[in-house]
C-alpha cells in the first residue's frame, strides 16, 4: 500500500495512538487502513464412501489435487461461500454436515474453513479452475500430490475421524 | 474505495474478465482490489462453572455486555488472535478447549470465530476497551443487554450445550 484509497494521497506505516500494530495511515485525511487475513472456504464433499477431489487448473499448483475452495466474498455467509465454491469448482450440489477444519496460514494471512458436506447426487463437473474432478476412496488419496497444506490437513483429519467417528472440528496451522 | 492504493490513480467498479463479482480496478495500473470479509476472533472463557464477560467501553455498544473478541491481525493464527484478545480485553490467560461457534454477518462482511476456553487462573482485569469484567453463572447472563448477535448466539449455544454435553461447533448467521 502506497496511496490512500479514500483521497489518493501518500500513506505512512506507523502505530496509531492506543494501538499495538503498525498501520497504513493517510498523510492527508488521516484514515487508518486496516489489513486483515482473508478466509478461504470450501468443502470436503462426500458421496457414499467416496470423496470428491479436484485437479488444479491454475498456477502455482497446476496439476496437483485439492478440495473445492476459494475466497469468501463480501455479502455471503461462510456456509454460502463454501457451497458456492463447491458448485463453481466441482459442479456439485452439497448439503453441509458440519464444520470439519479451521486451518491458519499466518505467513500469508489466510485462514481455511473446510466443511464436511454431503453431495445431493453423484453428479459433478469440473469448473474453469479445475482440470478434472473425481470421486475417490480414502485409499486412493494422492498424498504426495496435494496442492495445499490446509487441504492435506483436512484430508488427514478426515481419515483420522473415520477411525473414531467423533463429531469434531479440527484446528491446525502451518508451522513457521 | 476511490483511489488505487498501488499507484494513486482513480478506480472503477466493474466485473473483471472471467470473474462473477464487481471489483475496484485501477484505471491506470489495472490492479484488481479484492475486498473480503474480516474475522472477529475471541473466547468464551470458563472458570469452574462461571463465564467471564466484559462490559463494552466503546460506542456504539457502550455499557452492554460481550465476550472478549476483536479483529484477527495479519501474522497470527486464529487461536493466537482469540487468546490475545482475551488477554487484552479481559486480562485473562486462557487455554483453548475447542472451537465453539462460527457466526457470519454477511450484511457487514464479518465472521465471528469464538472458542471455548479454560482460564488458567481466576485472575482477570478489564482492559482499555472494557468498563469492567466479571465471572457470572449461566443464570446470571444479562440476555437483554448483550452487545452483539454473534455473542448472544455463542452464549445461547453454550447454555444449550450444557444440557446435552456434546462436543460441537455451532454454525450461525445473522438473518437479513
Amino acid at each position: 500500500m502506497k496511496y490512500c484509497s479514500n483521497c489518493g494521497n501518500t500513506v505512512s506505516l506507523r502505530i496509531p495512538k492506543g494501538d499495538t500494530h503498525a498501520r497504513y495511515i493517510c498523510d492527508n485525511c488521516q484514515i487508518i487502513h486496516y489489513q486483515n487475513p482473508r478466509m478461504i472456504v470450501g468443502c470436503l464433499p462426500i458421496w457414499e464412501d467416496k470423496i470428491l477431489i479436484c485437479k488444479c487448473a491454475i498456477e502455482p499448483r497446476y496439476g496437483l489435487w485439492t478440495l473445492p475452495a476459494g475466497f469468501l466474498e463480501n455479502g455471503e455467509t461462510v456456509e454460502q461461500g463454501a457451497i458456492r465454491e463447491t458448485s463453481e469448482e466441482a459442479g456439485a450440489n452439497v448439503t453441509i454436515i458440519r464444520l470439519h477444519a479451521l486451518y491458519s496460514l499466518p505467513q500469508v494471512n489466510q485462514v481455511y474453513v473446510i466443511y464436511l458436506a454431503e453431495m445431493r447426487s453423484s453428479h459433478f463437473d469440473a469448473g474453469e479452475e479445475s482440470l478434472e474432478c473425481k470421486l475417490i476412496s480414502v485409499e486412493e488419496i494422492p498424498w504426495d500430490d496435494i496442492a495445499f497444506t490446509a487441504i492435506k490437513f483436512s484430508l488427514k483429519m478426515y481419515v483420522e475421524n473415520l477411525k473414531n467417528d467423533k463429531v469434531e472440528t479440527y484446528l491446525g496451522h502451518h508451522k513457521r
